[in-house]
């Protein structure tokens, strides 16, 4: 229910576990939550080391260009973030602040910046790989802020949040085989933490009326896969996600295989603040008072 | 001079340091940079371990109505970064879609979003502290990622870039001593790491006509300094800053000493990124290479 999950978030409040801005979906913070992140951060490091992985780290926001290549404008519009900033003169300025000292939109003095927010982690990923691909691809290992304009009182879905993931960009078989495993790897890995999980085939949520064709033959193809665990909403949360993009990126960004076919990419992403929040949820909010089984594997 | 910058710039992306967007200002960071970036935060935290500050970390938006509390749009509007998103219909998405496929800027769709860019990475902070502070008042440690519409080839002027900052809140003589500590002890840090740093009185970059004035204001009444360091501009790069607000966020937040006064704040800010760009101009651009005394401070 909605009113478990607004009875959660006031928990996770006077805990001072996440810290209220005035603004649904935007928190701080404490230095405890950032902990059980840290600690998830590092389980997913050791679940993925095996891939050697590239480690790249990009900031929050990603050029406009490559955004406007994805096809997330088709698919979510109402998630994006577009930047918008100043580039007038003295007497604009002034324009500006009377409209922001009568109360209204002062937005209009502005003008769209070169970049936007990061949509998904990976996002700014795929048009920095140059060159063709080695044989047997390459795994990328990426962390970072998404934002996603859906504001909800559910702590769980935050518009700014992060995302850790582990990217294959290869052949077919290689991208499909990288995601199946993950499925398996990470329902382990979260159950290994005491969370009740369960990999479900799943949809993202496309806008509109041509979104619900889309996400129907997202399922039907079983692309994406979530694996779910009940936090406070009314069904179960998504807490980590299994992609398989086929030649979504690799073609538009022209990422060729070591045969020189249009590359396929899959990934795996974990959503650290909700797994964070799954954790606070089944274990209690004190991680000091965790079952000893959980937080040895969080802290060894 | 700028052509060494733009130089210094190439071997950061030929050594693969930073990766290339696209976007001047807008860089990703390979595994090395960001194991620098890492330990100068460890280093930070060390410097400031007697403070047992409060830990707080704040997503890098932040609400709008709080961005306009601070007088930001009066002074650094050209640096602003305003959030808008889509809240249309499918016939208005087909709009927006049409604009896009037509090369055209399809953000006339667009509204403002509850939330914008952070200016600083202790700006989100002042909204939450409430209830009189304590005597002595306290200290916070925050981190973020701040956004700054500054985009130029210089590797050390990001638009997106991370702080690291002790913030205190309280009487005016304590802020003030925070500030003064923070001017030597940081020095010393960065002297220790074989920078060649000065402390510097500074300005902020105001804004247009009236922006004269206030930075004339601030550099006479000596409220902020810098810490410089020769990096790759023209003139030495401010890599660390150690600012007095004076009322500046404790007025328009109401933030209140443990006598009701006006709090008074101030604050060390760590340029992240600056530093490990100084400490790869100085030393080199392979960290295994840097001197014994370096390093062992870094990894120690």
């Amino acid at each position: 229910m909605a009113d478990g999950a607004v009875a959660f978030r006031d928990e996770l409040f006077s805990a001072g576990l996440l810290i209220e801005t005035g603004v649904d979906g935007l928190y701080g913070r404490s230095q405890i939550f950032e902990s059980v992140v840290e600690a998830i951060d590092r389980l997913a490091t050791l679940a993925g080391a095996h891939h050697r992985a590239t480690v790249v780290r990009f900031p929050p926001i990603m050029p406009r260009a490559v955004f406007e290549q994805t096809d997330y404008l088709r698919s979510f519009p109402d998630l994006t973030g577009s930047i918008h900033t100043f580039r007038g003169d003295d007497r604009e300025h002034a324009r500006l602040l009377a409209r922001l000292d009568r109360g209204e939109d002062w937005t209009a003095s502005l003008t769209p910046a070169a970049a936007v927010l990061c949509s998904a982690a990976c996002h700014p990923l795929y048009p920095t790989i140059t060159g063709r691909l080695p044989a047997g691809g390459r795994v990328f290992d990426v962390y970072g802020y998404c934002f996603r304009h859906e504001p909800a009182t559910d702590p769980t879905r935050m518009i700014a949040f992060r995302m850790r993931e582990f990217v294959h960009v290869g052949d077919p078989d290689d991208a499909e085989e990288h995601r199946d495993q993950w499925i398996t790897r990470a329902t382990d890995l979260m159950a290994g933490l005491g969370l009740a999980v369960e990999a479900v085939v799943a949809n993202d949520p496309f806008f509109g009326r041509l979104g619900t064709m889309l996400a129907n033959n997202q399922r039907d193809e079983a692309l994406k896969y979530e694996i779910v665990t009940p936090i406070a909403g009314e069904r179960p949360t998504a807490i980590v996600s299994c992609n398989l993009h086929r030649d979504h990126f690799g073609g538009p960004f022209e990422i060729e295989t070591a045969d020189g076919a249009v590359a396929h990419s899959a990934c795996v992403g974990f959503g650290v603040e909700r797994i964070a929040l799954a954790l606070l949820r089944t274990h209690g909010l004190d991680p000091d008072h965790w079952p000893a089984a959980v937080t040895g594997r969080l802290w060894p």
